[in-house]
């Protein structure tokens, strides 16, 4: 593998757009990306689409990627759709670092776009209970939320983690969503608030829960040596990993542990470790997972994550800043387009482009997208240095 | 990217299988394959899963190759589901043939699996309507026949070739058919009952038309080098090639170019000219599509395929025979399994294990899998080589 770097990100606004297309969404995060990177649009060679509910939602199979990207102009190349729940996003990202990687491609495409919001949210909420095995999660009700709640019990009951800490991470992340101006909700939550509003599946409030949402996100990437070539503020993909637990380990109230099994081929494939890391955008799908990923990230040691947040070490100004984004809890998460969104806050952070909520110099971040749950989840992890 | 081959192959029959759900047509493919390869299933790396319609038809979004994988043990690997209609199966063997290739991976398990049917052929059709623009092509009635049709009639004007050249090529697949217990169809059929069964699309006829089909295909591919270990009867990837035809180009009724465009990059690949192919599985959805594919691959030249067919030169003992498997008029066409079943015949081909419909000795085999509509459709080539 020879090294990639990013070159380009661009996303849309996540929100409520009735009316706006895949279609749309996905050209105007496209042509952002490929703006930014400054390339001749002919110049990409592979793309990767990814998208999960659009057969369901949209109504299309089989080709989203072709139909989307035909509307741009994009097509004569090899176009791949992929699919893997809310790690979509990284998935393409990781298809493309590797098709680049690989010396075949020098420049590729990865796209992830998702439209929940079709008019009838029952439709929506039947479209996503699609994440895990119909015939066996699905019929167990083993919705992420219910799994989510599982393993918040389960840490607040081994390690005394508070609801109060929980609800700090989704205070945290809507501060955060208040100073981007791609973020769904922009308005900030107390305490309070959080913990008050409605109760979904306890210790988890409404306020907690990422929103439905439509968006789409992408990346240009670009062999390093390319790369020179467009732009001299280098983002270097130091690792890109995903994998997923392995069955056997699984309880379903464990801690995602495919998270920390990735972590660790991501921290050994880049020789960077959790220490390193300046700035980072985790899978806060429910606002509390946030402190199970500090731990499975080694931002803090097993069951500390509720003092970490407590204690303001992840906010923009603290020692590991996560979610500056406003996480997917505030951000919003259009399930196949978050892990490219995320790409993109890293991208902006380390090129010092993230405005209101940009961190201190950071050099180094890291990413962390998961998906779906099958006994084990995909766990997608992701390092970016800045080269100057 | 370091050389790559494929070590172990396997397919259900493909057929009419209600009883059968996508986990088990999975299981036994790839149980088939993991066999061959002689490996065990804890060494393979990363998954690629391919299957298009079972969204629409089993109610799987998301995650399919999490859940039809997890049924036999396989998880904690990256496993990625893509989705490129009638070139998924080909598509998922393209990206681990890059997986291995790139060096991140030593083995690699590339799998499609299709159930079309679902009690109600109207949903299957409907189901298969979407491999287009459904706002597009699906709103004008552009569906697979019609632009088949338009495409043979476009050729018959320019080069007079004939219906019964066209139905020949039913003949000659329907008959290979009958040599392989995988076909769905395993009954000869003559020149005048393709003629005379039911007109489609003029000039398609029924016996035409490739079936409804459930089934699964799956490959094993591994490192050149580790290849060793497992076997010596190795056959090597010479080239994998998927892209689509330039959508400025385009006219609905224009033959495949993207087939032409994929064949010309593989050839350029391998090194390897038309001349030197001994054998190839060609994509005969509709069975006259044959004739261009002979065209567009180089084994005659333009206008000559009708001839080519007539003269018997793609027989199984011709000079160069195409569909010993009855290609997908006769095998079948479990949309996303074709492409992994059309690379089970060439490898059995090349290691001599064909049985009844052997051709002797090759060498050298070819793939050429098509998918979907959209402006430029995918086409996917690969050449294989037996090495001992």
């Amino acid at each position: 593998m020879r090294e990639v770097a990013i070159i380009g990100v661009g996303m849309t606004k996540f929100g409520k757009f009735l009316d706006k297309t895949i279609k749309e969404l996905t050209r105007d995060a496209c042509w952002m990306a490929v703006k930014d990177a400054n390339i001749n649009p002919r110049e990409i060679g592979i793309a990767y689409f990814a998208n999960s509910f659009g057969g369901r939602l949209w109504g299309q199979d089989s080709v989203r990627g072709q139909v989307a990207l035909r509307e741009i102009g994009i097509g004569g190349i090899p176009i791949i759709n992929v699919e893997n729940a809310c790690a979509g996003g990284s998935t393409a990202f990781f298809e493309a670092w590797m098709a680049v990687g690989s010396g075949l491609f020098d420049v590729a495409l990865a796209i992830g776009a998702e439209k929940l919001f079709c008019g009838e949210t029952a439709r929506s909420l039947d479209a996503l209970s699609r994440v895990s095995d119909v015939e066996m999660e699905g019929q167990m009700g083993f919705n992420m939320p219910a799994i989510y709640a599982m393993r918040m019990r389960k840490h607040m009951a081994a390690f005394g983690t508070t609801r109060r800490q929980m609800a700090l991470v989704s205070v945290k992340n809507h501060k955060n969503g208040c100073l981007n101006p791609y973020a769904q909700y922009q308005q900030e939550v107390t305490v309070e608030e959080v913990l008050n509003s409605r109760m979904i599946v306890d210790p988890i409030t409404l306020l907690m829960a990422a929103p439905l949402g439509d968006g789409a996100a992408a990346s240009v990437i670009c062999s390093k040596e390319m790369a020179h070539k467009y732009t001299n503020r280098l983002v270097i993909v130091a690792a890109s990993v995903v994998t997923s637990a392995e069955i056997k380990d699984i309880r379903v109230s464990d801690s995602a542990n495919g998270v920390e099994k990735a972590a660790k081929s991501a921290y050994e494939m880049s020789g960077i470790g959790p220490g390193d890391i300046d700035v980072a955008e985790v899978h806060d799908a429910m606002a509390p997972a946030e402190i199970l990923h500090y731990e499975n990230l080694g931002f803090c040691r097993e069951g500390e994550g509720g003092i970490l947040v407590e204690q303001g070490e992840t906010e923009i100004q603290g020692r590991i800043p996560v979610n500056t984004s406003g996480g997917l809890a505030a951000k919003g998460h259009p399930v196949a387009a978050t892990g490219l969104a995320q790409i993109a806050e890293i991208v902006w952070q380390l090129r010092g482009e993230a405005g209101k909520r940009q961190v201190n110099r950071p050099q180094v971040g890291l990413i962390e997208n998961g998906g779906g749950n099958v006994g084990g989840e995909t766990a997608a992890v992701s390092i970016q240095i800045l080269k100057k």
